[in-house]
C-alpha cells in the first residue's frame, strides 16, 4: 500500500452525524459554497458565476510562498494570494480591474509580487482587519458573491513524514518530491486555527458545497485542518460535491485514482461517506500534452482499481480545449491541461 | 541683488497678449483650475472642494525622488506622487480609501513607497496610458473634479547655476542648499515637454486660475517650463491668482518677499502683469514655531521692500491653527506652519 494513503489527518471528529437530506432553497436562489484556493477554485467560480446562484468561496489561508510569503513576513498580514484569485473570479468589474489585480511585476524591487496581493495586504494594515479589507476590495472589484478566509488565525502548514522529516510551510511541502515515498504521518496547522464564523455560517446555510479541484496538500487539505470546518461540512444539509483533479502530482499523489483522494479528504474531514456527488474527467488529454506533463504527473483516472463509494459518480469531458480571451488575461499558472470553467459550471449548476 | 532673482526661466514668450477681462461663467458653476503639485495644491483643493465649483488640478510632472523616483526608474512610468496628492484631495470616497492611497510603508522591501503611487503606476502599465489610469483611479476615489498631468512627456528638471554647476533632477535641486548663493542661470526640462492638451483646454475654459502655494522650484516652476502652458495661462480670460507661500526656503529663496516670487514666476510664464490677485498671509506664526523652522526658512512677508504690481493684494490670516482629524489622516508632510484649507478656500471662492 502506498504509504501516503495512510496518513492521519487531524483534527478528527466523530463520524456519526446523521445527514438530513432535505435541502431548503431560500428565495429560489441556490446557495453554493466552494472550498479550496488557487487556480482550481478560480476555475469553479468562473464557471458558476454564469448561473443565478448565491456564491461563497471559502479559501485556504496557509500559503507562505512567493509574493504572499513576502508580504506575510514583512507585514505580519494574513496570506492574500488565494483570496485574490477568488475575488478576481467573482469580479464583475471591467477587464482593467481584473487585469490590475492579477498584474505580476516582472522587474525591479516589486518583481514577483502581484498587485492584488499588495492591495489586499495594505488594506488589511490600513483597516486593521482582513474582514474589512475584503469588504472594500469586494466593492472595488464589484464581486458577485463573497470570499471568506477559512480562518483569521495566522498559521503555517506543517507535515511530518514517516521517516521523521518535518516539512515546515506549504512551500517546503509543495517542493519536497518524496512525500509519496515516505508518506505523511501527520499534517497540521501551527498554531491550531479556529474557523472563521462566516465560513461556518456559509456551510450551515449552503445548498451545495463544492470541494476542489485544486492542489491537494496546499489548496484543499489545509481548509479541513481548521478546527470546526470538517464538522460544519458534515453537519450541513447541503449536497456535497467533490471535483477531482485532472492530474496527479508526482511525488505527492503517484498513481492516485479518484477514490484515493476521497479517502484522504474524508480522513481530514473526519467522516465517512461525506460526499454525495463526485465529478471527474473522462476525456484523455492529447498524448503530446501528457508527454509534456510527464515530469509533473499523470492523469487522474477512475478505473477498475477505484473503490466504489456511497457517492454518485459523474464522469464527463471536463477538459478545456482552447483559451478564451478573458481566461487568458486572468490565468496565472498557464497550465495546458485544465478544467473548462463552463463545462464544470454547467454540471454543478444542474445538480 | 540676490543672484537667484535674476534667473532666466525658459521657455519665453512675448508678453503682449491683451487680456480680455470678460469672464464667462457657464451654467453658473465657476471653473477653477489650480496649477502646482505636492502639499500646497493638496491644501488649496481641500479648501475649494467645499464650494460648488468645477475643479481641475494641473499637476507638475517632474518629480524624480523617493517612491516616485523608484517607480520611474523601474517601470519607466510617469511620476505618480503629485497626482496622488491631488486625487486624494479631491476624493469624496470614505476615509479608508483616502488613507489607503496615502499609506506609506515603513518596513520591508516596500519601505518608503506610498501605496497610491504603486497603484497609479501599476494601472499606467496595465492600461498602457496614464490618462486611462487616472480615469480608473478617479472613479475608485470618487473624485469631484479632474486631475490633469501638465505634460505626458517623460522629463527631468535641470538647473544650471551661475557658477557652472548643473543640478540634474528635482531631488538634486531641492537638496542643494547653495542655489541662492550662486543663482540659477537657467532652469529647464530635459527633454523639452509638450503640454497635455487637457491642461491647455482647462486653462482656456477657466474662470479662475490659482497658482501655488507650493515648493517654488519643484511644484510651481516646472509647470511653466512645459511648452504652451505659460502662453495658455496668459491668453486665458480667467482671473489669475497667485497664493504666496508661508515660508521662504533657506538656500533657495532667502529673504524673498511676495513680489520676488511673482517676478520669477512671471519670467517662467513669459509675461508681465500676469496675476490679477495675489493672496498672502499676514498672521505671524508663533515665535516658538518660527524658531523650530529656523533651519528651513523664514516667513514670507509683504513688507515695504515688496514692489507693487498691477495685481490686487489680498492679505489675510491664512495660518492653520490646529489640525482637523481628516487633515491629520491626509497630511503627508507634517509641517507645523501651514495654510488653513478652509481660510484659503473661502477667499478664493469669494473672488
Amino acid at each position: 500500500m502506498n504509504p501516503v494513503r495512510d496518513i492521519r489527518i487531524g483534527p478528527h471528529f466523530p463520524t456519526s452525524e446523521r445527514k438530513r437530506k432535505s435541502r431548503s432553497v431560500s428565495n429560489g436562489v441556490k446557495k453554493v459554497v466552494t472550498i479550496g484556493g488557487g487556480t482550481g477554485t478560480f476555475t469553479v467560480l468562473s464557471g458558476l458565476k454564469r448561473y443565478p446562484l448565491e456564491l461563497s468561496a471559502i479559501v485556504t489561508m496557509s500559503d507562505d510562498g512567493g509574493s504572499t510569503g513576502r508580504l506575510r513576513d514583512e507585514f505580519g498580514v494574513l496570506p492574500p494570494g488565494d483570496l485574490r484569485q477568488s475575488l478576481v473570479a467573482l469580479s464583475e468589474a471591467d477587464t482593467v480591474m481584473r487585469k490590475l489585480f492579477n498584474h505580476r511585476y516582472e522587474k525591479g524591487e516589486l518583481a514577483g509580487h502581484s498587485f492584488g496581493n499588495i492591495f489586499i495586504s495594505t488594506l488589511e494594515q490600513v483597516t486593521g482587519s482582513l474582514d474589512k479589507a475584503l469588504d472594500v476590495v469586494g466593492k472595488i472589484l464589484n464581486i458577485r458573491g463573497r470570499v471568506i478566509p477559512v480562518t483569521l488565525s495566522k498559521v503555517k502548514l506543517v507535515a511530518e513524514l514517516n521517516n521523521g522529516k518535518v516539512l515546515n510551510g506549504e512551500t517546503e511541502i509543495v517542493n519536497y518530491q518524496l512525500v509519496s515515498k515516505f508518506g505523511i504521518k501527520k499534517i497540521f496547522l501551527k498554531p491550531t486555527a479556529r474557523a472563521n464564523p462566516k465560513a461556518l455560517k456559509a456551510l450551515r446555510e449552503a445548498d451545495i458545497i463544492v470541494v476542489g479541484p485544486g492542489n491537494f496538500y496546499t489548496s484543499l487539505i489545509p481548509n479541513f485542518l481548521v478546527g470546526g470546518i470538517g464538522r460544519a461540512l458534515r453537519a450541513s444539509k447541503a449536497k456535497k460535491v467533490y471535483v477531482a483533479n485532472l492530474m496527479n502530482k508526482n511525488g505527492h499523489a503517484d498513481d492516485f485514482c479518484v477514490s484515493d483522494y476521497i479517502r484522504l479528504l474524508e480522513n481530514a474531514i473526519g467522516g465517512k461517506d461525506v460526499f454525495d456527488v463526485v465529478i471527474y474527467n473522462t476525456k484523455k488529454p492529447a498524448r503530446a500534452l501528457i508527454r509534456k506533463y510527464a515530469d509533473e504527473g499523470e492523469p487522474v483516472v477512475c478505473g477498475p482499481k477505484c473503490r466504489k463509494g456511497a457517492y454518485k459518480l459523474v464522469g464527463a469531458d471536463l477538459l478545456a480545449n482552447g483559451l478564451s480571451k478573458t481566461a487568458k488575461a486572468d490565468l496565472l499558472r498557464r497550465t495546458l491541461i485544465r478544467h473548462d470553467p463552463a463545462k464544470l459550471g454547467r454540471i454543478i449548476s444542474e445538480l
